[in-house]
């Protein structure tokens, strides 16, 4: 039987040997989280090998992702399907180890991390998710789920903003089943920390409410296990274990330094490695009781099954509840949806009212029909109106409610909902104003790089806001959202258009939805029924000239309404005017050649784009002849109507430009 | 001679009849911290209200902007150039008292806050600014630098996760002279804090070595003196001094509750208040013993001359340093900076390096003559290529230096650099990788709006960085930097454009730059002296055809030398074919039409843009009928060669491409 020394060897083999065989990549975190991780995985994470996607199997997140090998070594020497030549392919294009953990990559990779402290905003979320699914499912004798999240967080994630507010938000949250390794290994990449970060991190983290298991020695595997059961027990409080590790463990000459962290090691240092660890093996070569005694195939099998009985047994009891799970985990949408009707409905209704109000109206009527929803606002629930009429807070003592007040907290609020998603068994909202998108920027940027589902509310979405002023009105944010990829943004121009972007954004699977939505109301257009339909193409003929127009006036949210206003105007002085209303840009990029072409023809170059937005997104719709009435400068502080005014969003600008657009040959 | 309590309760009125005369505000904070301004504002305040600019003057920062009108009431008050009549103008179009404090709207308004935790952030960059600045020109028996930054928060700046970021910093700075008052009034937005916001602030800041002032009744101005006192004699540690308040103190019937916070009180509630507060005074007025008891012109000649007297001392002792310290207040740079003569040598040197391997060297020439070069990197120095040969790292002890080791927190640093450049005596610059700039994204677009001079060193521009795969691999940023107002984006193709984008950035004081630069290196284009002189055009001919060119290439950094390789295989094959080099579209957006239209002339219709970045912005340039060679999705970890290969970036699909373009009619 190895030695637990000799097992966690096997990950600092592995770990050495790939980054130097790839010329690239971070040796350091592996090295010096091998015992950890080898303790954690071997005696205590409930996982199964054979069916990464269990629902209930516990969650292992890897906040400092550079240490990406870690991970690999762990998926590969426990049983799951990533092959030695994998391994050895680490950072090779289209190989499932990439420099980073890249989630869908590799079976057993949970979240994609690198981005520092979004991990852990991750794993708070999926605690979060087990917390409220139990909540909604278990009963008294079922528990279907019950598992826990387990989390590695290196200094650079504890010194990240982000870890703040998760931290605090999952203090408040109690979340009692998300453990967290702090790897105190005293160095980053500028060296040793002492210098930039001199926080005593137990006390801020007792500050928050959590459990802190300090000074463990992180390659003693009895002072881990010993901790690891004190954290267990703790059940009302989030843990904190801070294991004091020396980075690149095992290198003789660059362990506890700068060195270890993020190069390869060279083949000399490999070499003294090697003789340090005892490692006689040769590279990408662990011998067969190794291999055994990492083996959790048997044992995940037999930790499932456990789980189906007590599945079977729940199902028996309880056959509605059971099926309702089983839909919700797969993310299938409840087959009743009426949210296409919804679109119908507020058409009919023809409501001269807020974008984000049409919101509100939207989630009133679907949320009573998807209990899945998991909603919430950083702080701004009465402006955003995210907070519908079944709309239950999530407390510590409740969590089986569908709203989570997330507190001050954007870029937070954003990786949380990354790690509800991830989890599984909800659809998840979550708001602010649309400036404040950039403080959570990076994790809309992940949710589209993983492709999980997550829509944003995002209000207050232009100078229409009015007297806040130029730090509360976004300018360049639209442009931002538009070319992240696989982000699909929406900017409705009245009720209707709302209604479609809800029912979109609840029926895309395959990556998040922004819903760019107005303080101030939006006057109702007048629809066809293929008008109406149409929408779902994010852009469409609005209104059409007799004949070929001699002019298209292309337009978003609320300057839809202005394009209208100007083209009656145009009309009247005998010009043939089309409007393109354009919500989605995203949608319309997607349509076939046939359909944008008959939108917007090609010979038709005489256009001009509106939008209470930065300008020059646009001019890939307008090109070089037309003209963009857009925003170039920031805005200012005053009544909205007065900001419209000033900033040229009038008929009478409108107009001048179209006429001048016109008479040139 | 009026009570405490009747200046406080002046603030009060001025705060609520303005926001319930625009129709909109924030009455609570103004209210709640009448108190606690006050006693600051009347017996703490070093300045001088005629002279809101002298340089020793004290800081103070509202960092919850929101409450604006608490900062302008004391302005107002205490005698700046803000009259009752731009009062009533609240938030009205081109009013100085804008929704939230504009810096440059109005006298005395140190910085522009609204986006919560920024403001804290920006205290502690002018806190820090002060201490090295003092580090590096105070002399024994001299203190020409000795000022407080004082600074207001509330709940939702520590919420923030940047709350965090930035007092960690400043407990490991030791920035003793930075007094923080927290509004610990116990609501935001979404109601009452409990139900998300539980830490022990007192504790968590303790965590941060922070000297902690607990439970000050913040309506009690002898226990707010006492708490100013503790915390100044407390010189090795920044102090948060915590203040129970409550929001909108005076509103009978409103006060706290979150119902005093955002909104106008109603006529109503606001004469209800009147009575409460016992102000029976008309709605602006301000009976003239409270105005003569608030003037604080006298005392601030009074302060500033003893200053000038000690300065005048100083400049006797040390005549250059007294010079030098002027002309770093002004801002002006050295008279002998060669930072133009730098291109020319990067010109002549013709090395084929990477360009942040260039920039170091422009630092390593510059940096010794400017030591008002204040620098720093979130933790990524080797990597970034900050730390140039002069550089010096400033500790708790020695503050004397010129380089601050941000550790792992881009949003602080950002919002740091806006403190440092407000405060005045520096020209700072800040570096990550490209993609973590989402990560400060907030504090940028703070400088760009602001007017501060930054300089942000933004390394791994793009798919070229290779292993780290797709979560470090910029794709839509340099998209979201060029669409952000009055920001000056330079991605240079080789050395010397590197060289020309620090003479650019150094020399622009009315905004910030960012220097978008390589991790691999690149190719020495060759040059005229008017090519290299055009550089600073921000877009110029690289490579001419031999009469009208039938096809433009429009590329930027790496993409440069690709482009150049193009032509010249596109020329052999008898085409016309003219490369732009466009290191700055911002720059170039500038020239005058007769310029750009030499450059890429209207007639030219056939034009493709190469970049490794997200292709929707160039369209801009290449019109309808133009092609982009960009990404649109994310990258792929793997070594940079492949990635260029895999991605469409190779001479054969740029002559593809070209070929296709030139074969339509």
């Amino acid at each position: 039987m190895p030695s637990r020394f000799e097992l966690a060897n096997a990950i600092r083999a592995l770990s050495m040997d790939a980054v130097q065989k790839a010329k690239s990549g971070h040796p350091g975190a592996p090295m010096g989280m091998a015992d950890i991780a080898e303790v954690l995985w071997n005696d205590n994470l409930k996982h199964n090998p054979e069916d990464p996607k269990w629902p209930d199997r516990d969650r292992f997140v890897l906040s400092n992702g550079h240490g990406s090998m870690l991970l690999y070594s762990l998926l590969h020497l426990s049983g799951y399907d990533l092959s030695l030549e994998q391994l050895r392919n680490f950072r090779q294009l289209h190989s499932p180890t990439a420099g980073h953990p890249e989630y869908g990559y590799a079976p057993g990779i949970e979240t994609t991390t690198g981005p520092l402290g979004q991990g852990l905003a991750n794993a708070v979320g999926m605690a979060m998710a087990e917390k409220t699914l139990g909540a909604q499912f278990n009963r008294p004798g079922h528990s279907i789920v019950d598992h826990h999240t387990w989390c590695f967080v290196g200094d650079g994630c504890l010194m990240e903003g982000i870890s703040h507010e998760v931290a605090s938000f999952a203090g408040t949250q109690q979340l009692g089943k998300l453990i967290t390794f702090y790897d105190d290994n005293g160095i980053s990449i500028d060296g040793e920390v002492d210098g930039w970060f001199t926080d005593d991190t137990a006390k801020r983290f007792e500050a928050y409410g959590w459990h802190v298991v300090p000074n463990v020695d992180g390659h003693k595997p009895d002072e881990i296990q010993a901790a690891i059961e004190l954290a267990k027990q703790n059940s009302d409080k989030p843990s904190l274990i801070i294991c004091k590790t020396i980075i690149g463990f095992g290198a003789p000459n660059k362990q506890g330094k700068e060195e270890a962290h993020g190069a390869p090691l060279g083949d000399d240092e490999v070499a003294a490695a090697r003789k340090q660890l005892d490692w006689p093996h040769a590279p990408f070569h662990i011998p067969e009781p190794i291999y055994s005694a990492w083996d959790a195939r048997d044992a995940g099998k037999n930790r499932q099954q456990a789980w189906e009985e007590r599945f079977s047994r729940y199902a028996e009891a309880f056959p509605s509840e059971a099926r309702e799970f089983k839909r919700r985990i797969k993310g299938q949408l409840p087959t009743e949806l009426s949210s296409e009707a919804l679109v119908q409905q507020a058409q009919e209704k023809g409501e001269n009212i807020a974008s984000r109000k049409a919101s509100l109206a939207a989630l009133n009527t679907l949320g009573p029909q998807m209990p899945e929803l998991l909603g919430g606002s950083a702080d701004l629930a009465p402006s955003n109106l995210t907070f519908w009429n079944g709309a239950k807070a999530i407390t510590p003592d409740d969590a089986s409610g569908n709203y989570l007040h997330y507190g001050v907290r954007e870029f937070g609020m954003g990786a949380i909902m990354n790690g509800i998603a991830l989890h599984g068994g909800f659809v998840t909202y979550g708001a602010t104003f649309l400036i404040f998108m950039e403080y959570m920027r990076n994790a809309v940027r992940m949710a589209s790089l993983m492709g999980q589902q997550a829509i944003y509310v995002f209000t207050h979405d232009s100078i229409g806001l009015g007297e806040d002023g130029p730090t509360h009105q976004p300018i360049e944010q639209l442009t931002s959202l538009r070319t992240t990829p696989n982000l699909c943004t929406w900017r409705p121009c009245d009720a209707a258009e709302t209604a479609a972007s809800w029912d979109a954004a609840l029926k895309r699977h395959s990556g998040p939805s922004a819903l760019v939505l107005s303080r101030q109301n939006l006057p109702h257009q007048t629809r066809s029924t293929t008008q109406l339909a149409d929408i779902q193409r994010g852009g469409y003929v609005l209104k059409d000239s007799d004949g070929t127009p001699e002019l298209i006036l292309i337009a978003t949210g609320s300057e839809v309404a202005l394009a209208m206003d100007a083209a009656a105007e145009l009309d009247s002085a005998g010009h043939a005017v089309r409007v393109v209303s354009m919500p989605s840009t995203y949608r319309f990029n997607g349509q076939d050649t046939e359909y944008r072409e008959r939108v917007l023809p090609s010979h038709v170059t005489k256009r001009i784009a509106i939008e209470a937005g930065h300008a020059d997104y646009w001019y890939k719709y307008v090109g070089l002849g037309g003209r963009v009435i857009g925003m170039t400068t920031y805005g200012e502080s005053a009544p909205a109507g007065d900001l419209f005014k000033h900033f040229g969003f009038t008929v009478d600008n409108v107009v001048k430009q179209a006429s001048e657009l016109l008479s040139q040959h």
